[in-house]
């Protein structure tokens, strides 16, 4: 089928209902009341899916992970918009569905506090996991504007909730404005978390940081949360709350290739905005990390 | 001052923090999180301002509105983004402090959510209210995806709090597609409304229409309600539920301007949404029917 | 599920491979190197997907057609964009066992090419058709820039082979330049068909054409074709041959209700090319003019 | 040749330096230094003839102006763009030699500034000449932020210098706001025009209007002077000053059309702003509009 | 107050009429009748006012220069569009009543025309001043298309009018095509400036650079002016010249960083062209540009 | 003239007719029918002109290479866009003229197919030459989706008919998604090219590598077909098969500059769609690159 043509599911792959018989699947949440900045990222999942129709083969890491697993596009999960306490624990019970047979799902959003749900379902699955968060901004708020669910506080929750193993955390790409000097060093300074600044990517290839990290994860599960707004907004527009200094695509590669090997257990890519991005290019970057992500999985050859 | 120059508050009007000694205000209220479908109003205030730098005399109605109105802009309420029913809950409290002088205020929108704590604010001020209501929907659902604030229920709200006089809404523009029969017809049938469809506006001026729809609505308080969305996507493109065969802005200006010697206490322009505004159309347009209605408040000569 | 959920089949429906059962489907073809201006058609099957998520129940003709039809998307047909012989030879074979048990299918374009090798399909099952040709160009032209087979001479290859009931074909609004005086009358003058120039459709309703027409189709079967750049680019910017002083979307509409109580074998919607349609206007228009000949099938009630 | 196919003179017509042997010719001003609001027409000529190559026959009025009158595209006269009083010095002496002969000139705008110094060259030629001016705005002001020369004096400025036949002026199509009263109607009452408000315009032909102005032009020698910002902005969005509740481009057609049969001695279309025109539809309004012109110039059968 | 709340003052600041009281001021000049090319940086100062709503706290930098320094946004100074002279001595007498109580204006373009009569108000108060210019392009014609005034020629005329000391003027980022070869060269070769072409940035960070230009620049007084188009056109599009092969937005920083410790006096940033910047991102990263400069004037701790 | 102004030849250079007279043309094919993904390539070389106003001193290269050579636009070739093999016979012919007095064509793509065709011409004209690729993608397939011509098969119809001298290929910049392993090796593993994969590009001058490919080319004709996809999509998004991780523009001139001393006898630029170029930077770029290989051809001082 040409490029054009097909029905828009991830990489028009086979839509199935449940994760039943598969290794790993593609799934969304169109969900963007989290959003403190510009929203539309509720609209990320359609755009991911409509830019996604690559090919099969990855050039770069030389593998066809679709030869390894069993993959499919398990569609979006049902979630309001009016209520985010509610969508939380909406998402909480479905992705509680999706793990239960082991199946890693590299979620579509929607903005970053969906990252908080999907963190409580693998804690149950897997007890706290660590954690490689590429972004822009730390989201380790306490609160923003009186809430204490958003965009800006997942992971305060999640480590609230216990659902990481703190040592095995890492922050990358942080950068930009903050309402005082806490916010950026936040993780760092009092929950132990490995916080990798822009500045010290500037320049310069990260795979060697990526063999530290991978040592820090260790043999753990790890849980890979990417915020698309890691990425400059020269590559990547499309997005809520961009910040000028970012990471390049490549260094975004760099990033995901550098977790082969890791115990990866689910992955998501977030804040794709499509009102901000008017010539699809977020959309189709987006889709290509997330298969960059598939193809880092455990048992891809 | 050219019209690039000046910081944009409405029409470059003088800023002020309340309403002492104003006639009218223009007020901005940045939310979109009641939005079912494409989100981006709540940047819908700052772009309303940006394309305002209109000039002072309405040569189609002949009046220039400040030689007999004292008008300001009071900037924006603050609203959380995140818990809908508390944002209404301090919209009607700055309501409230607004209205309390008998200023008249002009909202910029905002998702059409807004409506229904301002209407709070204009019961307790001024008793149940007349409601001119231009839109695309009618906007009274019980409940969207289970929660019961949002902008497809604001005029539900609104009647099962008794804050309208039911004899004298009318709802103009409405088409599209809906969930039932009943959708479309909810108001005329069960709630005494006058329901104006879209079939009845095409090929023709409504200003016969407003003659009758002035003598429905008397001497009482009159609240105008306008939802850019009620305007055909050709003109207003930059809207969150667009649906074809809208109304002109030549009959959007034909509504306002048979206002005219209603008793108006406030009227709103909402569901402004500038990222799928891309030249500016949507909010100038939103804009000049802002000053439209300035110009048809009581005491304009 | 809220509009921006959901993997895009047209309105979401479910997704089947073949027609068994069906008695209406969805059907897309990708394709858009039959076109002589700006190209990019053959993406308006995903467009048109994308921006489809609207409700069931028609206000304005008072059906839900789901209640009376089973209706299904079953995604695209297979077809080269390289050799435009051999693409419509592809689209016939598929249309062919498309059409066999009768169910009608609702073409998504693709550019105007397509009608040709649909109408063969159609010929074959239902013998001569009659036709609507709502459309800016008469399409009319035996070779273009050397090729028989393209989007100007899709009616002049289906004329030639016998596949229309001439007396039974009526154009709708035809209009702008040409390269002879030959070219927009062809039709009438040597081939029967009415014709009916736009500037016969300017500024009135066309309710009483289409009552005319339906004593022109008669009983018989009938093909509603429809080119997205009859209606004016103001409404639909995203065509690849947009001529100014075209129809309206509310005049679409009333062409569409008008054909209730044809015998209708098959319908299209074509020439939506995304790359030009910023705000997916033209999409969702083409969309919801879809979703209006769903509601005008034999058997909705 | 293709559509696509060809360097872009106008209509992809021969292009020659001087008007020896043309009856008519397209040439462009590009300049925008006179605009107030949004710049941008610098880049009209450009923009006009990329998308001007539509086909010889006008199919709504009969004819091929190409097998009656020699037409050339002549290019750009030389402008400076940051001395207003001297580009208009420099406009002047290139249009006295462009129409020495008797050439017809169709000029892209540029903003209207440039009328001034045509009519100028108009002046010597033919004396006193009458004036169909289209435009949302009167362009009759004395100065503007205290230049005498810019797009909103021109015709002030030809008002003074005795270059317009008073009783054989019309401006049509003005709304919108102004700085006062006088604003708009300057042009009836102090100079004798005829001036014909949008809201005569509203809901119908321009023909009959036309007729009327016919016999007011009589056979004296005509300027038709187009501001695109005549049209609403729903058909040509991409202009410096857009005001709503504008001309259709039916309208627009409609005034064109109408001028057959008078003694035309030269034509603009202004203001046509390429950035403000995301998807070319002004820029290819602007040039039909211009092709119009050119089917209803003398001596075309 | 979230972001997309608040009257668009810079950063959404106090806004007040005139210096008094203040360290800093942002100030906004919209004017682009100097440009060359494209036009629409007059709407710059509106557009980056939009764009500003970041956080007090600079991360990359650690401060917070609200802390140190009182600022305020003073508005816009008026200017004439219609005449380029008159602008610059209508600047040039703002600027003078701005500077004189010591306040560093931050000025928002407008086209680089503005640099030159602030320069003329800098010499008054300050004596010649250091400059560090960072461009693609000299600007330092000694006319253009026959204009001494214009965004091609401030710094020549700053020259010519002994408002520099040379020995302390350097250009970084000059590329691109030119009239000839002296072009690029003219700084260095006749005036004694120091010239840094692009090649010598490229692959490299420019903190080693800044380190000179410190020692260049000494302990005088430094105006600092910042050309969008010296940052290649993947970041800042929405420009009027752009050229390929520029600055990065961290090399960007970098200059500006790496201006802390000198006697800053004033800066710039001109030359965002909001038409040409759909998304926003050049005006955001203007406005993040800005806000570095007040981070690193004298002062802030 | 000033830059908005004149007829958009390339640079706005002399337009003639053959190349009688030439040392080297700019030359246009308006055809994109051999598109895979988005389509829109057939506007190419009418956007790369309209942004080819440049001035003619390459301050990088220090160069004017108008001092030096006889250079021309001769316009576009004639092409069908209906039958892909016949399209490639007409250019085929048409090159053979183009070079025959050994004018070298620099040649504004159109889709890649066309590098096909050229090479026929130039094997006639020089013999096998040499080929510097610079692409994302290979265009080595035997055919796509059962056509043997389109413009992922220039190189293997080339390859397969002699046209080259293999051991004087390079392919600069191959990366992105595969059907299968051997889809980007195959150049290297079966036909003795030298591949340079993006990744070996990344963080480095090309410089160095570009002294090694001088060398392989040694005296022998060459040619330099460049696909701007080959540049990563932030610089130039308008492309129709985009890809992540790609060369910058500061690569793209050092490989250009690089061919300086090379006996080059044709070069291309293609895959530029203005479509998907919504600010015209992709254009830009690709006029620019244009320029810089006008100056390294043979006889430029």
């Amino acid at each position: 089928m040409p490029r054009p043509g097909g029905i828009a599911s991830f990489m028009r792959l086979p839509i199935q209902k449940d994760t039943e018989g598969l290794d790993a699947c593609f799934v969304g949440i169109p969900l963007d009341t989290g959003t403190s900045n510009r929203s539309g990222a509720r609209y990320g999942p359609r755009h991911l899916r409509s830019e996604s129709p690559m090919r099969p083969f990855n050039q770069g890491t030389g593998v066809n992970p679709f030869l390894s697993l069993n993959v499919a596009d398990i569609g979006d999960v049902f979630v309001t918009m009016y209520d985010l306490p509610e969508a939380c624990r909406q998402i909480k019970r479905q992705y509680s569905d999706i793990v239960k047979t082991g199946c890693i799902p590299l979620t579509m959003g929607g903005d970053h506090t969906i990252s908080y749900p999907i963190l409580q379902a693998m804690k149950e699955k897997y007890g706290p996991v660590g954690l490689i968060h590429v972004d822009a901004h730390p989201d380790l708020q306490d609160e923003v504007l009186g809430s204490r669910i958003g965009h800006g506080t997942p992971f305060k929750r999640a480590y609230d909730e216990g659902l990481l193993a703190c040592e095995r955390v890492v922050q990358i790409g942080l950068r930009g404005t903050a309402l005082s000097e806490n916010d950026c060093n936040i993780g760092r300074i009092s929950k132990g978390f490995r916080v990798v600044g822009v500045e010290e990517c500037w320049y310069r290839s990260l795979t060697p940081l990526m063999q530290e990290i991978r040592q820090q994860m260790a043999d753990g599960p790890v849980y890979l949360s990417f915020d698309i707004d890691s990425i400059d907004p020269s590559y990547c527009p499309g997005t809520g709350t961009p910040e000028i200094g970012g990471l390049t695509t490549i260094q975004a590669m760099e990033i995901i290739r550098g977790c082969k090997g890791l115990n990866l257990v689910g992955c998501d890519l977030v804040e794709v905005s499509p009102p901000y991005d008017h010539t699809g290019t977020t959309a189709f970057t987006g889709a290509h990390l997330l298969f960059e992500m598939l193809c880092v999985l455990p048992g891809v050859r």
